[in-house]
């Protein structure tokens, strides 16, 4: 069951060594010639070189008339020459210059006259004349080897003659999926089937950096039919790379499968997420293991496979866009690997903010998420937060600048007010993270956030948010906006099949309930009425449970793994849960004033306001709506 | 002859007044349905939901077994706990967890035994389970309306359970030729053939846009024959570009046509270069006429055809990344316009410097050398030598900080050691101005160039270089680098048909001769030689024609519009020109101290070493070669 890995690598050391050993078995790139008009984009194989001159004759530059510069001099504004027909010739632009003329004279500067046209002014030799060569001389250089061709580049081979270019070729990158359990995506899988994206994030990561993907059919986990597979692909392209298979479980060929074909040089880097990797090789090409969760393959490609491209494409290595961001949660990682942490940023002020998104090596979604990442170093323990990180971007700057930043409680009416807000304003984004009502409290004390969405209950005195804010804001700065009101109850499945007919219901034996993460709204309200109904946390199963959405867990009730749960009308009439209300509870937006005037929140307050929000919001279900986005007074 | 424009515009004006004009007149973009694995850059057309959770099932994270957890409850170090068969089941990562199982426990931690397995420490509830939705939730946002779709988008839709997304569709933009002189790009054109390069240049930036650019046939200067095309294209296209015909020449049809179909909105912007630009409509649809000047159209289609492609898209206008660079010569500009000037830049030291390009409009090159386009207001007359400017960076900045800046003489040979530097270290480049060799001292002066090729002739002592140095270094501070040796001659027509017999006979009447730009070595050596020859500049036609680089100089000769000139062997034999060989000078490489540590120097120092570098020096021919890249003892 399983066996240890070959080794844990270094990442640098890994890419390092990987490459070098690729290179000395004859590892090299192929080249072809494309017409000019289609290479943009491409890197050139060699030194381009003009066939011909640009302009290839003297031309004018301007409407108006070719002359001798000499047939000209002495004529100013009280002393006028007129030249008569023969001393010039009309010309437009582009025209070449006549046999014997050295000079233009604009139209503008010409006075027409019966026996011909009076200047009032001397025309300086070669004045407005485009000279041979001007642009590009034959035989000159146009571009140097390995230089990517840009549109400007294009003009500038066909000005010179070139018509075709020979280019670095596109790699052919095989990526074979295996594995039992792996099915085409589609919109009803079984339980067990795993759906077979990967090839599709890969096939398109590697368009961007100018590969060519060739995706193979899933092959099952059997040796004989991965190394089958491996061998033909190792055979059509210039890359291969195994997805999944990569690890030590039972049925993991891999390795097994390389090494019989040719070398695995590597088994096993020490970063994370991406630990179970190969780096192998048949023949001179490379043969790549990849993790098969998304996150890892990803991390893997990004920095193991790149490399590779770029040796082959004969290119230095990317320009990372690092940049310096104050890290809004902690971040603890192992000592044995270089661990890279995806970040969700935006500037607060002129802060710019970074904060952890879900780590899961199957959470694909955070690499969408992402703005940045963060790499820990081997050997270090993570950071704390607050503090001051180096981060690569992955977002353009301009685009953080112009982000609502919101950290809160959840609710699915944040993505629709997302989508209002960059279709309303398309040089606007918003991006939320759900971290509870008092961990949004705690980001905008902290200066981390525009806005953070929050529902909390006084247990005293039944009022919501108000006294929270007299506690953590005792010298104000802060203007709570009206939201709505959300209808809170008990999820529970189609039916009710098991009877529940009131809160104090969830401790009974056999049910399993799903409770939210410490420090949200809905969980406040849990732990509240526990107390006022006489129910004993620990006598509710899955009671430490704990879910980050109403969402996830309404799904936990409709996938049939939880019988109860409490949150907000709205998730549960998308999964069309039964629903057991048991109060309204009202919804606020917390800004700090530091915030107020950004473009980004008043575009939100003008959307709180706005008759489409109203008809989004009522559309969902489960919510009252009262002045939504006016200030609510805080004493 | 000609008409003044109809307006001047201010462009921030014509470009916000031109996109409200269109859109009531009905501009809006398509939509279209793709396949989700081929929509990686696309926009979406509205926002995305999740049809499925993902993970779809309650699936073990790991490689282990699945348990109760209360069947462990108790299990340490010291009182391990051993499930027999039925407590547990085996699992591999991926696996459905089983009925009733709530915990999955890793393989590493199991310990096999004859009756089970046993444990040494007790599984959390939930540990090792990656819950239903973790990834996304079914009927949850996955992206909002009107965002880019990114690789891990790709995944996260197809995990969510979508198979197709509904994206805007690329606009189809037509490209129309137009002009009697134009023909297709060739490597033998006609005088006044004019190459139609436009399209290629055009049709490149807009499919880096996510537009579809459809190029027309070429369109003689005939209104009925433009109108018939325009209407056709319009007919096909959302947006309609025709190229040329849009200033106030004699045959310029455009801005008529498009009246006849439409309306002419604006006909003249205030932009240098791009004033006779024409913005219009036939009906909803954009019509423009663009500039016949590449430089032109490519400024025009940037700033004014792509703030329409954005409002198809419904994106904000591109983050432009302003960098402030001090300015190495003076910016002369008209008052009337907005001038965009290129410039390339490069790092000496931690300054960035900005050398403005070529100005003309046809000089397509300089655009493909740009590193960055510096904008001269409206109402400005430009910025001196030394001045701190905003530029917007075209170039990544990480390359302009491994560009090796060589600004002075002008040598083909540096092109060779560009392409050999970025060959051999691909994370290097080269970038080098022609500004003749006083020039060069100049620029390593004022710091703003690693490296400048000089060969000055002290006319005193006889002597190359040295007494140059000191004078403008009194203090030392620079390095003097051997390169070569350079035959210097005059460039003659193949066969010498005028008899040219000694360097005098330049003055003979009839001969036309073409000279170099003042502070060029060979300007020197040309003025060294009237005096010691005898000759009166006055006396030599063409004295006054300057060309900044020896091969322009023979394309000069070769083109037959001069019949002699001074420069370099290796020029005019690429030319198959006749050579009168005059002296051998010494061109040198000049290196401030501050820039020897470079890795750009130290890699041009180890290629002047080299034997590729010889080769190719002695293909070219006209060099002699004396232990190049060693230092030459400055006294």
């Amino acid at each position: 069951m399983g066996f240890s890995y070959l080794n844990n690598m270094p990442l640098a050391q890994a890419r390092k060594a990987y490459l070098a050993r690729l290179i000395e078995s004859g590892f090299a790139s192929r080249t072809e010639t494309v017409p000019v008009p289609e290479s943009c984009g491409r890197f050139t194989a060699r030194a381009v070189y003009a066939a011909i001159s640009a302009p290839h004759y003297a031309a004018s530059a301007m409407d108006g008339i070719a002359v001798r510069a000499h047939d000209t001099f002495g004529a100013t504004e009280t002393t006028p020459v007129t030249l008569k027909a023969g001393q010039y010739v009309v010309v437009d632009t582009g025209d070449p210059i006549p046999e014997g003329c050295d000079a233009v004279i604009m139209v503008e500067e010409l006075v027409r006259t019966e026996d011909g046209v009076t200047i009032h002014a001397a025309a300086a030799p070669w004045q407005h004349i485009r000279q041979i060569g001007e642009d590009v001389c034959a035989g000159e250089m146009i571009l140097p080897g390995a230089m990517e061709i840009t549109p400007a580049a294009i003009g500038a081979m066909l000005a010179g003659g070139v018509l075709e270019v020979e280019v670095i070729a596109a790699p052919r990158v095989a990526i074979i999926p295996t594995g039992d359990e792996i099915v085409p995506p589609c919109a009803d899988p079984k339980p067990g089937d795993i759906l077979e994206f990967n090839s599709s994030i890969f096939s398109a990561m590697l368009r961007r950096w100018g590969a060519e993907p060739v995706t193979y059919p899933i092959v099952k986990d059997d040796f004989d039919a991965i190394r089958a597979m491996v061998e033909r692909a190792a055979d059509a392209c210039d890359i291969v790379l195994v997805n999944a298979g990569s690890s030590a479980g039972r049925e993991d060929y891999t390795a097994s499968v390389i090494a019989s074909l040719g070398e695995v040089v590597y088994h096993g880097i020490a970063i994370k997420p991406g630990k179970p990797t190969i780096l192998g090789r048949v023949g001179a090409k490379p043969v790549l293991g990849i993790p098969g969760y998304p996150v890892s393959g990803i991390i893997v490609i990004d920095n193991l496979l790149r490399p590779v491209l770029d040796h082959w494409f004969r290119q230095g290595p990317d320009g990372t866009h690092l940049v310096t961001a104050t890290l809004t949660r902690p971040v603890v990682s192992g000592l044995k690997y270089e661990e890279f942490v995806r970040v969700r940023m935006g500037y607060v002020g002129d802060r710019l903010m970074a904060s952890p998104l879900a780590r899961g090596s199957g959470v694909v979604t955070s690499f969408m998420k992402a703005d940045g990442i963060l790499t820990v170093p081997q050997g270090l323990e993570g950071y704390p937060a607050g503090e001051t990180v180096t981060v690569r971007l992955l977002s353009e700057e301009h685009r953080l600048r112009n982000t609502l930043v919101v950290i809160g409680s959840h609710d699915p009416l944040l993505d629709e007010l997302a989508d209002m807000l960059h279709s309303d304003a398309p040089e606007l984004y918003m991006s939320s993270a759900h971290v509870g009502s008092m961990g949004g409290i705690m980001a905008v004390r902290r200066g981390e956030a525009h806005a953070a969405g929050i529902h909390l209950l006084d247990t005293e005195t039944g009022v919501y948010n108000l006294s929270f804010l007299k506690k953590y804001f005792p010298n104000g700065g802060v203007k709570l906006l009206r939201c709505v009101g959300r209808q809170q109850g008990l999820m529970l499945p189609k039916g009710n099949p098991m009877g529940i007919r009131c809160f104090a219901d969830i401790a009974r034996p056999g049910l399993r309930y799903v409770n939210r993460q410490k420090g949200s709204g809905t969980r406040i309200l849990m732990d509240y009425l526990c107390q006022t109904d006489g129910v004993d946390p620990a006598a509710v199963y899955g009671y430490e449970r704990e879910e980050l959405t109403h969402t996830s867990v309404a799904v936990q009730i409709a996938g049939g793994s939880a019988d109860a749960g409490l949150g907000i009308y709205s998730a549960a009439s998308l999964y069309d849960l039964d629903f057991l209300p048991i109060c309204i509870e009202e919804y606020d937006l917390l800004v700090p004033d530091s915030a107020w005037d950004t473009p980004m929140v008043q575009k939100l307050v003008e959307l709180l306001k706005s008759d489409k929000f109203r008809d989004r919001i009522e559309a969902m279900g489960g919510y009252t709506l009262d002045r939504p986005g006016t200030l609510i007074e805080l004493d």
